[in-house]
């Protein structure tokens, strides 16, 4: 028997409606290319959306089009984070910080019919028109005036929705229709989309903003620090608007003393980005010190947080630090590191423990970790095994590629790659990605447990462990490091005490070697692959 | 072109399931008949609604099928709500407050196939057996050793469960199944039913859990004092799963001052209930004090609470009053009056008269006021109209009864028949109920029914009931009637005496007075808004 209750599609147009009719003065802040600030509200993002979208449609845009996205964090991409999905339409966040040659190949992989381009980045995406056998539609924003733009057939942003209707009516969307599409780089293969549904991002929304996880309210301004091209920004966005809340896009300016500024300037309740973005802005704001007290949650995912600098954030700078996981695959959020009741006796030490862990699933995701025999780990803080997730955000397989036994079980589980253990309150630790484990003499030592070691010492800034060829143990960890600026430098040897002072012997790595920098991948992360070439593949002597 | 996220019904199982994967140690109170406290925790509630499951199923429960229950709220009602959905069939809480009439009737339109009674229940339950053509399987709980049972076939919760098996796996239920069933009574006609979803259910959940809405947490101990027979607790069990958080259910002690001990003695953290509970519960305080701090929400719908009380609880005893809206209808959430960031610089004064509104609609319901012409009136704050509502919880039709337009628009709103205004900043403000309805102590008596009572009276050719306000009950029934002149005069005790043989006692007006004539509108219907002005602004001593 079938319950009576209304058949009420979740599609995205319902949520901007929502922002519209519940919050039209609430607003939405832009820090310009030019340092400006460009101030509207979710009325305005509504009309133009509007405009945006019946233009869209006047370009030729049908629904399950892809319409490509290359641009900083700004408000004219936020019109078509809503403007696209709401016709029907895929918005195609394409990630700013690919090769030339990955962008050409997502770029035709998804037959993109338009791509906004951020006029700031021109110079980089002109690159990727190169590789191009059919250059779809560009439309530019941010263009300054007296500029030469190279591209026949492009179009102005503002002539464009000029010529658009903000009486322009919502077309009934399917919950099933696809509504975004990001390509997550792997470290291995082409890059794959992630195609996200009407229906997974509206529940993804509810998902983010119950207590337990995100929980944005009306009070909150919220500057995503990730940008719009990461998993639509962790789909902040879409919470904002229907939990209300204001929005800061910091547009290019990701500097730390840009961050912070932005940060007192605007009153930021709720910051969220990747580590690394962190450690700047602690280091900027031990320098320069700004009034960051408005910040009520520091939100960190993408990689995981020293628990040094979460320490160093709650002690020194009083702003609470909210650990998260999640994956593109994810929509993204998979689990988030809030304290819990029986958390509230422990000591300080053991709490920085509890949030320097991943956290535990929100409602919404289902999580298990399996061992290399295919059996379920017991949650025992120690059994480690590879995460494995079930839910309504979580992909079922990816963009125009055949599902595979690697990304998905037999029984319906996608397989995150990721390696980690439960603790037995539900808490999450991730230990390694499959592939960076390192197996030493049959024993499983974890990168990320070394690198977040060394990178609670002071004098360091950044560490990369990963294995190298090893002819008595198979492979043996060796890590590299970047000095700390603002410390009295460290030796290795005293590093290697530390590491064996935490951890058993054989984990401690042979060669701790310093480094100017480390290579990152396109998203900020430690990019393994690139440095396993550099330092196994005889570019280290 | 449709996403290609993960095919996952949203589906009641899945919330019992998180329950016992994250929180399997959080607890579940009872206060039991006899005052005691029965403990278990989630983990417990998990395997034996999983007994139970299994037992319904060697009774014979199939899918759809309607599992009745009549009872307070606590432990075994609980297992009800998880145990029936789960396997595909329709948990049907009947109130214990309606007449035994209404109750048989409610029972033979819902064809409940089995129902299980708390046995201090049950000489009001067999009052309503005796109006059954068929009477369905009787299972009873709290049965106090030694007492006789007059119901042949009747069967002891324990025994029944004590067969079932906790390895019992949950059947693939389909999230458009029915999952509950909850009758309410309309101003005219019969009860009508509202059938919900696995669906509909789930996405209210995630609703109620959302930060600008109830927003329960891991660290919550909740109270819904509400029954568990209007509208599955206000969907709190349900939330609370989702949440992690702790159940304190008071089982048949809901007078002031046991209510007030059991805050004390559980830290109750949130507390839900109609406005009589908390005036209740003010005025045993007051004379009582009790350590109370642990509440951080005193929910309060059903009715509107009054901003005297709203204001007493916040100064005088330090609670937060969150004031909501919603319906049966509605499963039931709608608003939520939590202060908004604009309020914040607002003198107290103001600030009561804020939370003394319903609150501003949830994202996840949409809602509009329509004037008598059938027009969207504006959010001036003064234009009333009808409150009509959309969303994924909302009915789409009632149980059995093809859709009226008086209950949906042919644009696919469901009609409240509340009256309402719309602030700027969207907060409703519930100005007049259906014209007929009366709420007393949270609970709807139908003036309609009661006139027709009266003028079945030989003696009397016209009558009508209005509400009139109650310090206590919120609203009391109050009657007006015609005298016949072709029969002897009747006393209105003795109109009160019939009343009382066919309603529920708190259904009979405390007052019933004689007048030479009704008022009634143009088309001769009864006009009870003038009814209403002269009997309750000062025109009747």
């Amino acid at each position: 028997m079938q319950g009576l209750m209304m058949d009420y599609p979740l599609t995205m147009e319902r949520i901007l409606e929502h922002a519209n009719r519940l919050y039209p003065r609430k607003r939405i802040s832009t820090v310009l290319p030019d340092e400006t600030v460009h101030r509207y509200t979710w009325a305005d993002l509504h009309s133009r959306s509007k405009r945006l979208a019946s233009a869209l449609e006047g370009l030729g845009i049908e629904p399950g089009d892809r319409v490509g996205t290359f641009a900083w964090n700004n408000y004219q991409h936020l019109e078509l984070y809503f403007a696209a999905p709401c016709i029907g339409a895929v918005c195609h966040t394409l990630n700013i910080r690919l090769s030339p040659d990955q962008l050409a190949y997502i770029i035709s992989h998804a037959e993109d019919r338009v791509i906004f381009v951020d006029a700031t980045l021109l110079p980089r995406f002109e690159a990727v028109i190169a590789g191009l056998s059919r250059c779809p539609r560009i439309v530019l924003f941010n263009v300054k005036p007296g500029i030469r733009i190279d591209l026949p057939d492009a179009i102005g942003y503002e002539a464009l929705i000029a010529g658009g209707s903000d009486s322009f009516e919502w077309p009934a969307n399917d919950e099933n229709a696809a509504m975004g599409l990001c390509y997550t780089s792997g470290t291995t293969g082409e890059p794959r989309g992630a195609l996200y549904s009407h229906r997974s991002m509206f529940l993804h929304t509810l998902g983010v903003n119950q207590s337990n996880a995100l929980g944005l309210v009306e009070s909150d301004v919220v500057m995503p620090v990730v940008p719009q091209f990461h998993a639509m920004a962790w789909g902040l966005p879409y919470a904002c608007a229907a939990a209300g809340a204001e929005l800061v896009l910091p547009g290019p300016h990701l500097n730390p003393a840009a961050l912070a500024r932005t940060i007192a300037d605007e009153g930021v309740t709720v910051a969220a980005g990747v580590p690394t973005i962190w450690t700047g802005l602690y280091e900027a704001l031990k320098v320069n010190p700004r009034d960051v007290s408005s910040v009520r949650a520091l939100i960190v995912g993408g990689a995981a947080m020293p628990r040094g600098l979460i320490e160093a954030y709650e002690t020194e700078l009083d702003v609470p630090v909210v650990h998260a996981w999640g994956m593109t695959e994810l929509s993204p959020l998979g689990t988030v590191s809030r304290l819990q009741r029986h958390h509230r006796a422990l000591p300080d030490a053991d709490r920085w423990d509890v949030k320097a862990r991943q956290g535990y699933p929100i409602c919404g995701v289902d999580m298990r970790i399996v061992d290399d025999s295919g059996n379920e780990a017991p949650w025992d803080g120690s059994s480690m095994g590879e995460v494995q997730v079930r839910g309504p955000w979580v992909i079922g397989r990816y963009y125009r590629q055949d599902p595979s036994p690697d990304h998905f079980t037999a029984d319906g589980w996608f397989r995150t790659g990721d390696v980690g253990s439960m603790s037995p309150d539900g808490f999450l630790t991730i230990t390694d990605r499959t592939r960076d484990l390192i197996k030493s003499g049959g024993e499983w030592i974890s990168s990320v447990a070394l690198e977040n070691a060394l990178m609670d010492h002071p004098a360091v800034t950044e560490a990369a462990v990963i294995a190298v060829p090893d002819a008595k143990w198979t492979e043996r960890p060796f890590a590299i490091a970047v000095r700390s600026p603002n410390a009295d430098p460290v030796a290795a040897e005293a590093l290697q005490a530390l590491l064996a002072s935490a951890y058993p012997k054989y984990w401690v790595p042979d060669r701790i070697v310093f480094v100017e920098q480390i290579p990152k991948t396109s998203v900020g992360k430690l990019d393994k692959k690139v440095i396993r070439r550099q330092y196994t593949e005889g570019k280290f002597g």
